[in-house]
């Protein structure tokens, strides 16, 4: 049996005195977290984990670490916070502006770690000798660092934050990609655990680079990110990931805008003609050119491109034209003047057809291209992806295969969850006027006992109830889950709205009116599956002398006696 | 019932395929940790923690939690590795050179947390108001980062460590006193769960300042302080805390040493006088002068000293002149010159019978004058300090008192265990020929198993002793505690002997020919009573066919039929 951890009558201290309703509506999700005592901002972008958020943020994690284990079959380690510009340099990331940078007192320079490719990949390089080794994938959950310029959101976007990173290594491609959807099935697993509404899409691999990737988000109008839903296909994608159709094509007839861009070898000058009131999708882009464009011209300005162009084209009268225009134009659209003055025609290409364009609500699916798309608002906080050999490579990391060769490199796939954020982010999902409203796996205690004032009429009720809930064999998980300690000058009704406020799901009031009944009001959400306890509570509640009610502000309210509490709060527990 | 973690087959690429006599004979303690798969040096200084080596980390984290959150009540946050210039500039130790220091892409200074005084006293300013929000104690388990010049003695002395830092606040002398109580209580015991002998020493509190402090060590060859320890008395002091007498006073006849200081007015001149062949002390020092000595010229040529001394005083015919002579001197020592040629011998003072040095072997100890001094060579692994308002002063931590007065400032406490530290001291503790020997509670695996070659039959009596050790009620704290996988080319052999390297206290061996009995050969220490076992044994050993005998490398070997292995392992483990 676990130890019944001791919680410290001081804990309080870091909570709120007082709470007004205004408060409780007003503040910002992230602002609502420090004053109820979850964390504390230091710094811009740096923040101090306080005993109610250090427990939601520690189970979390057990959360992620036990998913891992049992279904990613992923090994634990944990590595330094501090890399070697070396390592950096050599797979070109040194220059990332998002980098800490540190020097010791010899000169020597290092920077924090923002993810870990570099130093994981250099790790496994002493380890993985054959293709026997491998696969393996090693994870770690340790504290990262980005020198974000403008950090805001609060714990969402930290300078500082707990990362979950995993690292798979495999000696093919089928073995890579096995490795990549059992860490999909696996985070799908971490988030269905924790009973909250979450999407994954296709997404655009970034700067980190690779094959492909997957992003993982919960839905909510207070994200950053935009996602691309198709209610026909069910197909959801990030907007740089998302392909759409017009109704009917060439509908446009207004102004154009054009963007340059240049083949790989720079021999063709590909001109992207699309709706001015859009916006230019380069993963559309590139997938109308087979990937055949030179993205590190991406962001330079049309006049630049034109002259490279011209500088790396001998005789431009004879070089080659393409012109990729957005299906939504038509010949009557309002197209830029053609910059160059001498072409031969035959020379000059044309694909049409092809969307190219960021996606908009309503527009069809390109997927399916029979639904409608619907944007969705959403945080982003997990994000898989398939490297290939972009960092085995210039880390030269090589195995010995089958044939006894030497020559192949290992094929890698990184897998990252904000662990910090995504407690900003759950608390985003369930806030309300009244406080957070935490998922039970989660939430910083699952259960609050709340009495009046400090008279050994209560202090014995108190126990009585606690006692109940510890010693009880099928509530061994609610050991350490029992929030009894206030601020002695709070009244149980001050008691009662600190509880909610800080999202515990289920508060039992013991009131000298009722005992020895009690009741249980509900914070927690149901998700998922909302009739689990209602089968439940139909075939029991008269057994259990068990009423439920709602009250005016619509929390939900049951009463039990006593003797049937354990019982209860096991069924009400189950689908939080 | 706790969840079997599985333990993933791909674990064992991170240790060693064969382990030669040599090597563990020849290796460093510290070497051996990354051979044999504890921990991979990245940097100098730098440590990436393996599966094994982050299991022990984990393992003594959560023993000083434990004792932290029920003996020491203290309550756990984790704070930013990331702290401001200004904090440290406040307290002025902004210019200590072990800082790691950085600048974010503003130009912000920052320096990574080598303790955290500074950030604890800033946060708890927020949240300490009254007198009734104290006494209170707060600690973090967090990394913590110190630029050594000479990083050595691998994970004994990182550049970034996990530490854990504790901080008490109180309202006045008497509680912080008794909160430094209940924390040296409260350390005594982790110390004791971790069954290895230890000792603590009133020690200089050095430059974490403040008013007294306490240091924890392990007594081990290895280390790289001294403790001088009184049989007599049982007193164990740091040697700068140690007092001592010779054996007779005025013995010493040769060259004598003079160092020069002032008083903190800096009107008297001292002349401290010790034997050549000494090392002044300076805690001695300041004893014999009633602490009234100005440190900030401790460091300073006599030189200097004179000089300072000459300009403060307007006539120096007339200034103060004190000479401290250490005991052990006679008036037939061969004194310095004395440096000044006008003085008054009316303002001259002596005082005598002091001893200013530090103590040697085989003198009488200071403090009950009868004893013989010991020096131990230790590894320092817990140090704890009564702070007074050290911090709260600069940073400025009032509270509203008793008599509703706004003017004391809070009186802190700090106590530092450094975790990653203590797993090194410890890997010292127990190295020997064959490896490493873990206290049970720290151990990587408790138990492993070790079988022949992979076949089905083999395959079989693994599972059988595996699901014996699993499904006992009464070993529920073995679920996640048993090592099995192996590289499948290791014979039973090197099985052994990797388990045995590695530390883990029992190893289970299951051969064909002594089945249905096993064998258990011990790697576990028995530092505490070694008796335990053996009166079980006694009691039992017939009734569970159990034999112990001793093999000629000196490791303890039992058997016992599979049927009563898992009594067997319960009563071993006991005292390990």
């Amino acid at each position: 049996m676990l130890k019944y951890r001791t919680l410290s009558r001081s804990c309080h201290i870091f909570h709120p005195k007082s709470l007004s309703n205004n408060t409780l509506k007003s503040e910002t999700t992230q602002e609502l977290l420090q004053t109820v005592g979850f964390v504390r901002r230091s710094q811009v972008g740096l923040f101090q984990w306080l005993p109610l958020g250090l427990r939601s943020l520690n189970k979390v994690s057990n959360a992620i670490r036990n998913r891992m284990d049992s279904d990613g079959g992923a090994i634990e380690v944990s590595l330094s916070a501090i890399s070697s510009k070396a390592l950096w340099q050599a797979t070109d990331r040194w220059n990332n502006s998002e980098l800490f940078k540190l020097k010791d007192s010899k000169g020597k320079q290092y920077c924090l770690t923002a993810t870990c490719e570099e130093d994981i990949t250099d790790l496994m390089k002493n380890y993985i000798a054959s293709y026997k080794d491998m696969p393996i994938t090693i994870y770690q959950m340790t504290r990262k660092y980005r020198d974000e310029i403008r950090p805001r959101g609060g714990i969402l976007r930290g300078r500082e934050f707990l990362m979950k990173d995993a690292y798979s290594f495999a000696s093919n491609e089928e073995d890579a990609f096995a490795s990549f959807q059992k860490l999909d099935d696996t985070y799908n697993k971490i988030f269905k655990d924790l009973k909250i509404p979450f999407v994954s899409a296709w997404a655009d691999s970034g700067d980190i680079g690779g094959e492909f990737s997957k992003e993982f988000h919960l839905i909510h109008e207070s994200g950053e990110d935009t996602l691309m839903s198709c209610k026909h296909c069910g197909d959801i994608s990030t907007l740089d990931m998302s392909q759409s159709y017009p109704e009917k094509d060439g509908q446009y007839s207004g102004d154009v805008d054009c963007k340059y861009a240049l083949t790989k070898d720079h021999s063709t000058l590909i001109c992207f003609y699309y709706p001015k009131d859009r916006q230019l999708n380069w993963n559309l882009a590139l997938n109308a050119m087979d990937k055949d464009i030179d993205l590190t011209l991406r962001n330079k300005p049309n006049d630049h491109v034109l002259q490279v162009y011209e500088k790396d084209n001998e005789d431009i009268m004879f070089s080659k034209i393409l012109r990729v225009m957005d299906c939504r134009l038509n010949s009557k659209s309002n197209f830029p003047d053609f910059p160059l003055k001498k072409y031969l025609k035959n020379n000059f290409g044309q694909i049409s057809d092809v969307s190219i364009v960021d996606a908009q609500e309503n527009e069809i699916c390109g997927k399916c291209e029979e639904g409608r798309l619907e944007p969705l608002k959403s945080i982003e906080v997990g994000h898989i992806f398939l490297l290939g050999n972009k960092y085995s490579k210039p880390l030269n990391v090589k195995f010995v295969d089958k044939e006894n060769k030497n020559e192949t490199f290992v094929h890698m796939g990184c897998y990252g969850i904000g662990v910090s954020r995504l407690v900003g982010a759950i608390a985003e999902l369930g806030r309300d006027s009244n406080g957070f409203r935490w998922p039970a796996i989660m939430a910083p205690y699952k259960v609050s006992i709340c009495t009046g004032p400090n008279n050994p009429e209560n202090s014995q009720r108190l126990q009585d109830v606690k006692s109940k809930l510890l010693n009880d064999p099928t509530m061994q998980n609610l050991q350490n889950d029992i929030l009894d300690q206030f601020n002695e000058k709070l009244g149980i009704g001050a008691r009662i709205k600190l509880s909610h406020a800080m999202g515990i799901p289920l508060c039992v009031i013991v009131g000298s009116k009722s005992w020895p009944n009690v009741e249980i009001e509900i914070r927690g959400i149901r998700w998922g599956e909302k009739d689990l306890w209602r089968k439940q509570f139909e075939k029991k509640c008269s057994e259990l002398q068990w009423k439920c009610t709602k009250n005016e502000h619509g929390i939900e309210k049951h009463t039990v006696p006593i003797q049937h509490l354990v019982e209860v709060i096991g069924v009400l527990l189950k689908d939080m």
